[in-house]
């Protein structure tokens, strides 16, 4: 992935986030990074659509987290420490996860640096519970965490097909929700946005599982391959300043699609984005 | 699924069929019923799309008929008495299979009461021959069964993409065929079928097998998830009296999303017929 | 498998049963035959236990009978027809199933001919049950109408590890049953035999699914491939007249095992008996 | 599994554990109890080896516990606390995970009502750390934990054949080890633990994978699915009180034979410890 | 099929390649053709869409080449005089790979007969290295020696969404590329190749990977199923003279769809062609 | 695996092989050495059977090797000059396929430091061929051209159990070959090759698919993972200064076992023979 440097040299930095453990259907996305890794050797770095390649980035990965299995706590302390430490840098940061909660931590590590940030956000579900199952942290509450770090309206949530009717309500009080839109509401978004700093967090299943059926809560009726890269090339055209891509989670992914179509989007992000 | 509830006061009904033994190429569709069930647990009660929930509706699962292996007159019977009970209810009953052939005993348990009954027919496969390496009765043959209850113009097919030259010709004879169609050709069948009873039977594989390969015979070409779920909602428009869901085959869905799928489909029907 | 042969000249003839519509859990094993021909090319031709060749011997493989699915009727009166057809010309007739049903219809067909005809059964399975889910006709009942036409005490089970209570005290009155055991019986059933003519009937859930998980209703607890490859080889002091290999399922085969298993059960027995 | 009792009525009760979250490696096994009912009416109630059927004992599935997914701390108060009233009971408890270190909790909760338990533990791995990755409680120091608690020299390991240096050392002190034997060392075992109660805890890896391909830390050279079912029939002669079954992960298990066996476990079990 | 016929008799002949050495990611499209045949069974000879059947056409299938695993150069010598057979015949040649380097030996073996030939390509990628990891002969330079071969401009290349910035930059030299498109460029085609000779190339990668997960290089963001089917089809206006099938790989292709279409794309290839 | 070293400093070095353009059935072991790096991760470094600790010796992983993919013959010069430079070191080379091929350029490099070395060969099948479909290089010759480097009667054979009734023949004339057994033989073959230097070729296969599902022509009826381990440590006992493992192929290991079995076998061989 794009020409291998020092993380002193490095124009962006790949962190993989092992953590997996809040899931609450099919758990298995710390395996997501490396997967993404092991089939990246498949993929050209040129990219047609934009008429660049990777060679032209620096870009440092630096493996994948030491996570302590099972503690919550202290994994989401450690993933808000390295996005603070390398939005610090003024690198751009891209988070390979992983569940989705690291999203909080994520954002939390970033947000200092970017007091204006614009999260916009793509998914299947909508992540907007108080809480599941009696827990407050949890990937299916990890954007009502993250509305209340960055402020009602300043969250963006794109392709969006299932959650509860509570949740679909508060999606409409404080974000802007598109549900089940990918490239429609972009050029809304990019108008909204303008030139204020923007993270993007995507979850892999706002793609259908025919297109990524390594995932641990596949939704049907997603959009294609296709529409997420044209959706993540678009967003090049706002000052996105990190990412985090999540929920790849190899183990339903037989074939290895939903691996490359993430190792894809990661290349199709740094040439857009940095 | 839905609010659980008691057979007395339940206004949906669901029985499993699992029978799969006339079947030409892959058989296995016995263990679609437990495997829609199985998913279903990671799926919404609520649909964004309806902006209902299944908790408005008191559903009572009725698990699968007990049918005698290997024996297709046995088993017609019994399929044909449990529909016949559950339609003199006035419950709404919708049958999970099993191969295709049981909708030839759903549609004869169901027309005594519904004597003007329309069949809306979503599948890739024509199903009607007359006979079938020596059988009358054949998942391929069903449709031509159902045409002869409920008469010829009765029958809408939809999706058809597969048969023989026979069948596409009888098809045009005795039923309205829209081949390889899903979304268009449904604002004409509801101006049809107006007031008049429907009943639906689905044949998992009208979807393409990208979105849907758990199906014994799947055929390349088809529709896509977010298609069959709209066609699914849009019949609501109509009167539809009951329903089947066949042919989903989980040994070939090794990352269940074919049984996904059929449990979202079951979950928008619910909301759009009951 | 072996020289290619007309069947005018063969010695050996091969024949793909591919019925298996009154399994009571995993369908699929209607297409063991053409796994087991696909995978044999890569298997050699040569013993080296028995220091023998497959090119000795003429074989012909007549392809898989043609059956109505779901007609377990007429399927049986077909097989046995195609059983007694080549019982009668002296040839040696292997068949690859499909379920176990069929061997009901094959020592029927096999019996006239060989009137004192002795039959040795390996299975997990007793399958000795009187009738199962309301059938007669059933895999759990085959050895049950087996026994009832060679006549008690000319059943030999080996390797049955599995059934009701009801079936092994059947099994202890009508049979010769060896629960567990695979080789170490061998040397008592060749004894009781002598000279007689021996139907090999061989379910391939006798092997451990580990060795084996390519089958229907795998039973842990099994004996090895090499035992069953040992077995088979010691058969050949009987006087072997024909023989069935049923129940393997390529849908659980992922690694190709059980069909390259089977096929090396078959290279071994021809090698032995012809 | 038995004759479907109340839970007043029930001799046995058996609740599924579906916790995985400190795993260090493959997680899943929180759908180990889900599969094991799944496979098991694919299993005969009677068990030729003890000749002995499940429907002389009454037993209660109480499903599976709610637990909130990541939270660590809650998890395991909620399974002792489970495990305690069903102690209190003094009906047979059998546990289904989920991961290993739920036996912590277990055998917390157990404990109270023997005094004097020993416990028996088949595994392939020690499980005698003093933290993994920084956290006390893991599934790789649960045994730890457990000697703790019934003191050192009433822990019995078999199978072991993975740990550090360290844990092995360990195991001599505070455990009697009996690395890579199975079936072996019974005798001794029974003779030290005579009549005291008994908690056998049994991790599924002490199979080797290829008869227990479905687990999420697999090491190879273990011992057999006969010698395990023999293992768990010969602990019969101890009086056994109480009982997990642990890391059953269905996502690597295809052929489903993991689950089948791990049902066979507890069919075998149940009858030999009621 | 098509209706089987002797070698003398037909109108069109199909030849298995299964040759598979160079490539640079996945291995084993050396079963594609196996697997296309197998699977053909389970579809119908009729075409709806062309409302034509095959049995129309004498069609006979001569089985897979002999090739000598690992030797190039004896392989492609040995596939392009097969291909100058055939072609001399006037008889319909199409053949299944097996990797995409055949097709430089194909279109050799067919020139002399059609030398003003031009070459439609659907393909993921550009093929148009001038040598790669050392070798010019490789499944990635393929194209580049077609289009020497028939001369600049020759060459269209539909589908392409994967390349080095030089094979870009080459296609718009020698070829005609349609980047990432497969049905919009075809009006154009069809008129600038008129009544010229057509070689069809239709590497099964142009499909994207969730309708056609089986191949040995995946590259998410491709056509669909129904796509690729039309452009086969209406690719019979031009007057196509030959065609190859490549890169289907069975390993990944679990539920035998990218075989299923394969077998479907052949099916339309030979009505629209022959 | 092993003390992470510089080459410099390393007491062993592995290099990965990826070549397999030669096989006759499965391609798929260029993945073998990625496999097994993948899944160490889940094996301790501390082996339980021999007392010892990876962390006591100093390794280095050199990677795979890049090779041109279908080249055969400068593949092969590539492999021999890596086995010459490694074995000129003194370091303990250890090197993982990739197919057995490779063998022959892996002796032929080591071979100059150790005249009078012997080669013990662990596999299914005996590689004794002249030729293979017409060429002499091929993984079903690679045996014959090393007995003809080291001499007749230096070449110990352990495990075979399939080839032609020549290669069997050719064995006992300038091999010792031990057929089908492996841990029997290996007092004998220790006595005799003394203090010589030994060169370890061991071929997956020769362990039964049950227990390595994962390799390219898997054979019924060998050793078990327990033996080979054991087989592997014996060994330690002569001087083994050089070892090959090939053959592991992923892609039909889905529970990774395969790979795992071939981590542990490098375990036990580094603690063995360093």
């Amino acid at each position: 992935m794009g020409s291998v440097a020092d993380l002193g040299d490095a124009q962006a930095v790949i962190v993989g986030v092992p953590m997996d453990y809040t899931v609450s259907y099919r758990p298995g996305s710390r395996f997501g990074p490396e997967a993404v890794r092991s089939v990246s050797v498949a993929l050209e770095t040129y990219s047609p659509e934009q008429d660049d390649d990777l060679e032209r980035i620096k870009c440092c990965d630096l493996g994948d987290l030491e996570l302590p299995f099972g503690n919550v706590a202290t994994s989401l302390k450690r993933i808000e420490e390295t996005a603070r430490e390398l939005a610090g840098t003024g690198k751009f940061p891209l988070f390979i996860g992983g569940e989705h909660l690291i999203t909080y931590a994520l954002v939390k590590g970033v947000l200092p640096f970017y007091p204006d940030l614009a999260v916009v956000h793509f998914d299947a579900h909508a992540d907007l519970r108080r809480e599941y199952m009696g827990e407050e942290l949890s990937h299916a509450t990890v954007m009502r965490h993250v509305v209340e770090m960055v402020g009602a309206g300043n969250l963006y949530q794109l392709g969006i097909r299932s959650g509860t009717r509570e949740e679909f309500a508060a999606a409409r009080q404080v974000a802007r929700i598109y549900p089940g839109q990918v490239l429609e509401p972009l050029a809304e978004v990019l108008e909204e946005v303008g030139t204020r700093p923007v993270y993007l967090t995507l979850d892999i299943d706002v793609v259908d599982p025919a297109f990524a059926p390594g995932t641990g809560t596949p939704e049907p009726g997603g959009c294609t391959a296709r529409e997420i890269l044209q959706a993540v090339r678009t967003l090049g055209r706002a000052r996105v300043v990190a990412m985090d891509l999540v929920e790849i989670a190899p183990d339903h992914d037989l074939s290895g699609r939903t691996a490359l179509l993430g190792a894809k989007i990661i290349r199709e992000a740094l040439l857009a984005y940095v």
